[in-house]
């Protein structure tokens, strides 16, 4: 019978691994999330796949926060992350260093993210409101825009839903 | 340039056409989740891929409640729900209906989600409680148990995420 792991069994990293640990080539964007829970949400996942770096632009909560907490559980100690008043510019500076900047938005153009395949070493996943998504004027400085495709009622998923389903579909053909 | 789609672009089935639409082969059993919010977001990812129907079972909150709502947004009323006291009960019947049992846990005999193929018809997946996860009489009665691999510090994804994760992970490859 299968027997359910005890914590101490599933020999997860210590902060200090994890800290040493090589990082998976992504960074979170995340413009202006409004909900505490989701950004600690997004902050457990992003340790979850090694993720190596989370910037927090415009009205998005930044640690430390006890709303975060209780959904980070600690992962805002582990993962890397800088506050950004302005998402453009912090945009423009990781396109200035080579990420290839994605948004997780419905567009005009965007691409089943199934069908999206990158070459690039480093990715920049922005992630948006949770009533607004994504600014415009981010979209504008894109260089692709994805989109999870949904067959409900309603118009989007949770964003701290999306950002999992977004970077497991990303990474999880090329993660161990 | 991309430009995004409103709400009425997206062309979203209106709750009259979701009912009358052919379901994914698939429910949901969350067992013991006590946050309101991750209920209510498990709803709305339901709703998006069209989920059968949802078996709230045991403290797991039942709809009409604020908390759900805010999170689900309206898809407590779109996705089909029962609510049952008794999850091994829950789990016995659906498995006489001919539903193939899957947990999501980290058990000594899980299956990484990504080597999990099934022929089977009908699925029924079983979320646990946030901090205990599924119960062990219940994984007892398991056909399969998945796990999502982690490679970071934090035991676990948040039970909203984890639920989205494998939801898509099942079925992204067989949407259209």
């Amino acid at each position: 019978m299968p027997r359910k792991l005890k914590n101490i069994e599933l020999n997860r990293l210590s902060p200090e691994a994890f800290k040493n640990a090589q990082k998976t080539p992504m960074v979170l964007v995340l413009d202006d999330i409004r909900s505490m829970s989701n950004v600690g949400s997004l902050f457990r996942s992003a340790d979850a796949f090694r993720v190596e770096k989370l910037y927090l632009c415009g009205i998005t909560g930044k640690p430390p926060h006890k709303e975060i907490r209780k959904t980070a559980l600690g992962a805002e100690e582990t993962v890397a992350w800088e506050a950004a008043d302005s998402v453009i510019t912090c945009v423009e500076n990781l396109k200035k260093e080579g990420y290839k900047i994605l948004a997780l938005e419905q567009t005009t153009q965007s691409i089943d993210i199934r069908e999206f395949k990158s070459v690039e070493k480093a990715l920049a996943l922005i992630l948006g409101n949770e009533v607004d998504g994504v600014n415009q004027e981010v979209i504008d400085r894109c260089d692709a825009v994805l989109e999870i495709p949904q067959y409900g009622t309603k118009h989007s998923f949770n964003v701290a839903v999306s950002g999992g389903i977004a970077l497991w579909e990303l990474l999880s053909r090329q993660l161990p």
